[in-house]
């Protein structure tokens, strides 16, 4: 039997890049983009994963749940600017509990790392009601992504 | 018989004025309001007046309406910047049409016009068909405010 | 010596078409991509077809204008809802006036038209005055793209 | 000499309460307003608690100072829907640091928490350099505002 430490070894880690081109509507009087449209990007970068992953909205509305936000946070580093292309990293994050935990990593085109960040999301199913166990369709999804 | 002209000079004309207050975020890199959020202040205008008027977005989805916007226009004389206090005024264009139609004006604080707009909306029932002549509520709320 | 009507058929027509993926942030209650959003989606054809034809937002900077809108206007035939990715398609219209107007049509999945729409631009330089004759880089541009 | 704990007890809080009237145009596809919007509001605090206690963005920016967010964290509790309008309690949190850090409460009319955050902001003088150490001006704020 394999030891908890190298079971997490095997674990696979979900990751994917997406391309941001900043828009002009994005900016503020401090000529770099506002610190709110970060949580966009995030977005950005979680339907991305989600549409590679099948893991979208979609998929889960399919399955009769959808996925709000229960908690967000970000940090940051560098500004971005008008004209530039940036590209986010967005983490799937394992864990037992029923939610969904993405990290954020938003690189400049140079390389440089411009913002951090990391949501959460719980599970809602149609009733409204909030799922304390991960739903049947997440585990399964978890499970053919070899993610323990 | 009254004629024509002065039927319409007996005619109510509905007009609600709303103080707005720019906010950082919608300003831009030119350092003013980027020119897509007057469509959000003539949402806080046309919001105002359906408080005050009693025709408001869930006073008309009480009647089993949503009024979505089929037309928007705007015309920028002069910009606003971080700081400012505009006033939109915003008046009720009457039509035998089914339609509401909403003008709009902005002033900043010298008195001076910033911006001119229109929207026009139409009335979907709950079976997502479009109305084709005024919903009677419609008609109703229009006879109690004296506009023929 | 050319008659009008064979001069504008030799005019050159410029017009750029870039996909639109509809955003979760971008839906309203209603379900649909709320009416003010398609002037973001007017920007991203505009910066497509700047980008394209060489005079971006980035590129007027350089020769020392910028180019607030002074006029935009939307009508909406059909909405959009969030998993569709929508076309947009943005046309140059000439004018020996020192303006910029773009046309708009946005297109749905199934190639109905969704949006139309309208902005204009003037010409503003370094000194915050407006150009009352089109700027040189502006006239030599569209000569090079024979733009009468 | 005084206690630490003495000391803490006689620092004063600094709060601001302000309402918060729900846009149509920040729900989305789910009936609520959509989590980014909540930096929105923060932002409208923020605001709130600068033009009451002398420290807005216009006020430092006289300074010769900008201070943009460096971080930010929400929690999201329970939904907002449109029609609402609920209370932001912004509280100046003080620290030794060369930092502004405000925490944020949201409560809907029935005073149920809805939203909790945080945001950290720091001070970016003319020359474009980060300051290390509290400027003048704002130790002088926190001495006139009795912040220890």
């Amino acid at each position: 039997m394999k030891s908890k430490k190298l079971e997490n070894a095997e674990e696979n880690t979900l990751k994917v890049s997406q391309d941001i081109r900043v828009r002009f509507n994005e900016t503020d009087a401090l000529g770099i983009v506002w610190h709110g449209y970060y949580l966009h990007y995030f977005e950005d970068g979680r339907e991305a994963f989600g549409r590679k992953h099948g893991i979208s909205y979609l998929d889960v509305k399919a399955h009769g749940y959808v996925t709000p936000i229960v908690k967000s946070s970000c940090e940051h580093k560098l500004p971005l600017r008008y004209g530039e292309i940036a590209t986010i990293e967005t983490t799937f994050i394992n864990t037992p509990a029923a939610k969904m935990i993405f990290n954020y990593k938003i690189f400049n085109a140079e390389g440089d790392l411009v913002c951090l960040g990391e949501t959460i999301q719980v599970f809602v199913d149609d009733n409204n009601d909030l799922s304390l166990t991960s739903p049947p369709f997440f585990k399964a999804w978890k499970d053919s992504n070899k993610l323990i």
